[in-house]
């Protein structure tokens, strides 16, 4: 995704939906990308035209001078920051016409200080602004809330010969209309390296895991994997939705897999379904990485993960009752897919009933499904998966009974 | 549960939890009801005695004139009424201190007209009040919000020789003090004649009804019947969390008969299963008759629903593999049973993801317990339980298709 549609929907959830794109190199390009941008992201983007944009991108700012008659907010297309950093800019209430800039207090834990642009400010009005500022207490974060006012200082910066944005914010700082606003411990990345670029995949693989609701083996085995997988992926047009159909697919082959008889099929049956569930985390993160999660899309995965269980317990039974015809086999192969379902099922009844999250304590914690699937993946490892089968089958029940013990006390 | 009980249940549901309840005849049998009535109901009562109770009800009122010196409401011990009628009461924005009785304008539709306390008011303000009063345009239902003027009206009153409430209401009316709230079409009813008992159960009967969320069979099979069960029930101490727990019970002895050979077991069986579909619905049934709801309640006899189902599932199953041992037999069994958990899991998780109430279109309705284990009961009378439950369990996967496709809409 490229790092301007990222810009646009940080903005997007800050609660902003009309845009103005000043473009300066190809801008041909630029704008039929824009035009894509604008429908798939459901945003007015309007655009202008740069010719001087080599000057400096101060003279981007003043070719909108026409258009932008109310306050506006100012970003810069290669910096990533997070919504909230904007969101809590727009609630600033100031009294007068002030204009403020978003800084940065950790000037120390910047990551690319040498190339950040600095800020001096004296009780919340900025005095001094540049890149080679050697007294200085903020970076520029490239975030601000603007008023008509910086046009008339831009033209007289330029009028001085500087053409840069900062130029026109130290004319308005040099007459005390300049104020800083303090992002405090919000997360923001000027792209503009390879090394910056690196950087920011990493925040966004951070930002893609979700270890709070994660088991132990999602947590440590899957989800690193996963990831790893998705940031591939991310690079492909394969959709979320795309990736639950895989890896419910991947399920139903090993599903069909534990029917074969023999240790290699058993085997290779228990690789694909770990295999399934390590894909089925991918799902969720290219929705986060893509920012195309959808709540059909999660509706989706999880009824695909009730079948795809249901078709692996199945499968295994099956398999196991081949070499031993006896009926308690399918009495088994019932109690540990219904417990499969059943501790599912009683979480989401929980949730309804309680309005709270389900408990994750350490039973619930033990009955979800990434453990389940690596235990059945173990079992068929050592040419055991229906007795791994039964056992988490019996765990799935206990913790549906500790769901009702924890329902009571509520 | 005592009249009264209702009565302070609607308050407290209105926001209401200090009472102060006059009493008459034998006050000592009253008090240890009250104290303990207190504390079922988590309010506070106090208690005060009239020795010249057979007087009139004026000087019950008056009895209570030191503990009462801000504005109170009024209720009467054996006058029902909705919270909501209370509730809208209590929301008048009175500017001064104006006391207010609670009218209802639908005086043709009035249970016993005859022995009600009639009112006439002009622009708000009450004109007259009396039993006899031929000119009217509303009923007293009982219900005042009333402030300590009342006292000086109650003692004007007696000393005339008027004992009666609505001799003290009468002399406020008479300095213009007394004005009218219209309750519009919400419900009351005073219970002082076997007739007007009869017609106070009729209503809690309708109360208990469910028919938003019934399906076909719980509509015009299950919940007559068990509408009658319940109102015995009522009567004795038997809890909510009980009647779940025989309901489970019987399935569980229906689910056991059905491994039985022969039609006699199997019959009953049938019946056993379908008296237990009856009986699962007088849980929540006197739950609200008693108003001993709980969320627990609910989530209990859900989840233990979800495991008769499970168990019933699997007896016939069972039962018929007894006959036809083969494999294709437990398949079949699991996919019917799964179908059963599975429509119910994506009916949570539909409304958990979406914020709203599950489809309750024609295949989700046809999916649904009632009709499940009815379906099932017919089935065993003409001996074929296990085709019975596989058609339910196709309908029951395709219902879960059906709610995954409204999923898709959203």
């Amino acid at each position: 995704m490229p790092l301007l549609e990222r810009v646009v929907l940080a903005c997007k959830a800050a609660g902003l939906s009309d845009f103005l794109v000043v473009t300066g190199y190809k801008p041909k390009p630029m704008r039929s990308f824009l035009a894509r941008l604008a429908r798939k992201r459901s945003v007015d983007i309007d655009v202008v035209e740069n010719p001087d944009w080599e000057k400096g991108n101060g003279t981007s700012l003043l070719a909108c001078c026409r258009k932008l008659t109310e306050p506006f907010v100012l970003v810069m297309g290669d910096h990533l920051f997070e919504p909230e950093l904007l969101a809590g800019l727009l609630r600033v209430d100031s009294e007068d016409d002030s204009c403020f800039l978003a800084i940065d207090r950790r000037t120390e834990r910047v990551f690319d200080l040498r190339g950040a642009t600095k800020v001096a400010s004296r009780s919340g009005c900025i005095t001094a602004i540049g890149k080679d500022l050697e007294s200085y207490n903020g970076i520029d974060t490239g975030v601000f809330l603007l008023t008509p006012a910086i046009f008339q200082a831009l033209a007289k910066a330029q009028a001085k010969g500087g053409y840069g944005l900062s130029d026109g914010i130290a004319e308005l700082a040099a007459e005390g209309r300049m104020q800083a606003y303090d992002i405090g411990e919000r997360f923001w990345l000027d792209v503009d390296t390879p090394r910056s670029l690196r950087e920011a995949k990493r925040h966004l693989a951070r930002q893609v895991d979700k270890p709070s609701e994660d088991g132990f083996i999602a947590r440590y085995l899957n989800r690193p994997l996963s990831i790893r997988l998705s940031l591939l992926l991310a690079h492909t047009p394969v959709t979320p939705n795309t990736i639950t159909l895989i890896s419910f697919t991947i399920a139903l082959l090993g599903a069909w897999l534990f029917t074969r008889q023999g240790y290699l099929p058993v085997l290779f049956a228990g690789v694909l379904i770990q295999g399934s569930s390590i894909i089925d985390g991918c799902d969720g993160e290219i929705a986060r990485l893509k920012a195309l999660g959808s709540r059909f899309g999660a509706f989706f995965d999880t009824l695909l993960d009730r079948y795809a269980d249901l078709a692996i317990a199945t499968g295994i039974t099956y398999g196991f009752w081949l070499t031993h015809p006896e009926f308690w086999v399918w009495l088994a192969g019932i109690g540990a897919l219904s417990g499969f379902l059943l501790t599912s099922y009683a979480k989401k009844e929980y949730q309804l009933r309680f309005q709270k999250p389900p408990p994750l304590s350490f039973l619930p914690r033990l009955a979800k499904r990434d453990l389940r699937l690596f235990v059945i993946f173990l079992g068929a490892v050592v040419g055991q998966p229906f007795f791994a089968m039964l056992g988490v089958g019996v765990i799935s029940h206990l913790a549906v009974f500790w769901i009702l013990v924890r329902g009571r006390r509520n």
